[in-house]
């Protein structure tokens, strides 16, 4: 079977960092390059999350800084969640790895004008680096074999009302990508909500005992505890990795083909992703959006992959 | 017990005509006047349908059309649910009540403020009336007990993937009263959207074999046909009568005090109820959002009224 | 000659007060009543106000009180121009004139419906009133030979860089009014800045020496004295009377016919009047725009009729 | 006199065709590089037409191509104005410069960072490659010394009635240029629409009657013919080469310091330059809007630069 060649754009982050060990050993993936972006913390302190996570564990991927800025609106980071670090938990070795001199930006343009054309971009952070891609050089575009992100709710958000983090941060972004005329997919809360990694989960891949269960313990001990702070849930939703596991296995989530657009425009439900799923407005359907996950099936995958680790 | 007075502003509509149905009998409701608004159908066809409802079920009721335009927009009409007559489905003898002479804002504006500032105002259609008296009259706001109204969603809307239609056929009206500072309770559709009418409810409420059970099974043959060609859905929502039921029994649904904000500045989220859960935003809490609904209790409730008639 | 009808809606406001001076006794003009809208000041001033000027001068014309809040949007008035009173500088004798108990949008629907379609509408205010009626009643729309309103600009505004006063108090209703398919003159700030009341204008009307002339000059004193610490200008431009002046001249004006749009939605340019002087829209023609105003013969208008009173 | 280094960013077009005329000899100048996006018309014409001047005119400064799309909006060209090349009029020998291999954003932020903040940019297109640069690179802020921008209106504008074309053709770009903390000149229509080239500054200039002056009189005959059509002007206003002649000579334009919004979330004031001449809203003053041009100055200096050239 053909390797799925990924680049994976993120804001290392726990959830992000539990996709990026997902990535990094499975055998149907290849990890092409790890760009990173500013969203769960600045980016100086992602950049560090993603080089800090993949020295740790022996991905050998190139890493590449990005944006520090959203494409318009202001910067919002989310603090409370992720820890001053933007990774809080797992204690790591000193850092020897260094990102790429090229930007992020560059180095998406360039990689996908060499493809083929059989490049998937996952994105688990704000779209930020896609989206200046996609204008920089608009003809990358045919280029993409999918974007799959996490990002979005049908339902409500977990920043605003309206909104959720990934495309509240930078809704443009997002805006640019979804009007593409880019194959999407779009894993939103209505179904991340739904993999909450409870303590007996923790538990459960704590067994596996390897490099990369301990660094998974590490991490959810800290994000567990601070979205309980937040929402009252007893685990933390691993909303990222999702985006990987149903590239492994598709199975893990059902999808629904629909139009969605996000709304840039309005001030209390700036960053939404108004998702027709009964198709009221008749328009053309641009994204394939989760609607179920087989929760057991993700955690499956999850636990596999852990344990591809030594 | 002291009875609750209540106006009643709808657009029948199917499921309004339940909730006058409900509200036309129940001892622990006075019902004192019945206010028309544009909505389901053109103004003329819900004051008829209002009429032709109150006269066939014997509800000595006064009945006053109102705005037959939205405050701001453009008008529409929910024309495919509640067909041509807005009330699709029974046969009515020839109508010989009338509606009254004096304008609804204007009946609206007279009565709260000969109150002793015991009414509720329950809307099952766009907001149009009320918000009109309170732009009218502001000091009808201190006046009025309780605002209750079906319309909104914290998910997706049932017009646009944003919105619902009582809120998106007149938003600037729904942002007023919201605006208002009077105590408000709002039935939105994941609460509503629960109360399905399957051919077995239709079923239970046949056996009745009164005059009220037979309209409401007239009414409900029409209702579910045309909620199924349009979500797929085995039986319609009875969207409007919960506001009543929850009057009689406040234990039908559970509700969440919290900020509600109606989006009347976008183009896509227009009329959507952002509500937010959750407290992201810290603003003053506005409304008691229905967050569940007890549905046994409901239809019980459906059933003991009907057999109030004979 | 047929005396022209008209309903004149005011906030008065110093030069809301000439415009009434000038409509209320000449002979072109048959005013027919004065409904009164908060704006300048609050309503309760703003009808103290009307009272005061039709008492002193004695225009024996009804006076009704209106809305006393904008449509959707939160309430400004213009303290600053106006004062405290909002007609700050003449002192009246006691009151004894009482404004009507009908409400002014009741009364101007009445009046409309029962008319033969020969009533113009001016509006030297925010159009709350007028936009109120023709939502409780949009049949009078067709009743209504025309909408004369002080309001809007095409070039840039004077609360915030892109909106003037009287639409930006209340831009929903300003929408409601554009929207309505009557046919509207727009007097913006652009001609009425050009009718600054400089002193030697204030001494021209003073040598009339009679009530009229003598409460001119005590308007202007006040007026062109905060119109000068707002903007730097020597004299106060004299916006409201213009429509009137319109009315008994026509050749006071320059107007273009064109597409004007009220922005509602947006923060920023929230109430701006977006003039289609270039037809770069290509959209029809909803008004007549004033781009163009003859002081002298202005002026010359106000002496003549300053001299009608005795 | 230490000249004044510019970046001259550009979307020839008759008027940027005069500026690189103007910026590509004068003594005052130190013209580093021209950066191109779409804009009067698409991209490969835009630089096709920048190569074809500085090529005429023996202007030996690199040329670089950049950004094709809008940063968020769909792309519009203006081309009624500039004909079907961008450029129509004049007939230029065969092509044989041609574009760096370098993007103009990637130009930009590497310039900017090696220099000593000593630059200044120069846009008279739409401000994406501008726009781009900062969001890939935000420490270029600091590193420009001044933003000389052809854009905008305070008054209205010449693509909506709210709306001047480099502005509402890419919003959200000069959005991110006006709140990037950059000092800026910001030369709007409100001077440059009163720079016409009336057929006497053509004959004026014919009369140099060099390799420069016959190109001006070139483009000014498709020019002047097709604004004409558009305005019904006499003469064509030419925007952009009145920031070059400011730089030249400041006292070409009279400037106030000012807030200037950009208005982005808008639809039919989308693009709107809100500058808040009289400081109503009492925001920090972000941009020197020109107020005033010394019209004759300017042509002075146009005479003086088309002089320098054989």
């Amino acid at each position: 079977m053909e390797k799925i060649k990924i680049i994976l754009d993120c804001d290392p982050g726990h959830d992000d960092a539990v996709a990026i060990t997902l990535a990094g050993k499975n055998p149907a993936i290849e990890l092409l390059g790890i760009t990173i972006v500013s969203g769960n913390q600045t980016l100086d302190k992602t950049v560090r999350n993603a080089l800090n996570i993949t020295q740790h564990l022996g991905i050998d991927v190139p890493v590449y800084g990005g944006c520090c800025e959203p494409m318009v609106r202001k910067k919002i980071v989310a603090r409370d969640i992720h820890g001053e670090s933007g990774l809080d938990g797992p204690v790591f070795p000193p850092l020897e790895r260094k990102a790429e001199p090229e930007h992020a930006v560059n180095y998406i343009i360039r990689t996908l004008m060499e493809s083929d054309g059989d490049i998937t971009v996952v994105t688990t952070g704000p779209m930020t680096n896609l989206a200046m891609a996609l204008r920089m050089e608009p003809k990358i575009a045919e280029k993409i074999k999918q974007i799959v992100l996490m990002g979005g709710s049908y339902g409500n958000g977990n920043v605003t009302p309206a909104a959720e983090f990934n495309i509240v941060a930078d809704a443009e972004a997002a805006y640019v990508c979804f009007t593409a005329g880019v194959p999407m997919t779009m894993v939103g809360l209505d179904v991340t909500r739904r993999a909450l990694c409870y303590p007996k989960i923790v538990e459960r891949m704590a067994k596996i005992n390897n490099r990369a269960s301990k660094l998974f313990v590490d991490l959810m001990a800290h994000f567990c505890k601070t979205q309980k702070e937040t929402f009252g849930w007893e685990g933390g939703p691993l909303h990222d990795p999702i985006t990987i596991a149903y590239l492994i296995d598709p199975s893990v989530l059902k999808v629904k083909p629909m139009n969605v657009r996000i709304d840039i425009r309005s001030s209390d439900s700036y960053g939404r992703t108004n998702c027709d799923i009964f198709d009221y407005l008749g328009l053309p359907h641009t994204a394939d959006v989760a609607m179920d996950i087989d929760v057991e099936r993700f955690w499956d995958i999850i636990e596999e992959n852990l344990r591809l680790y030594d």
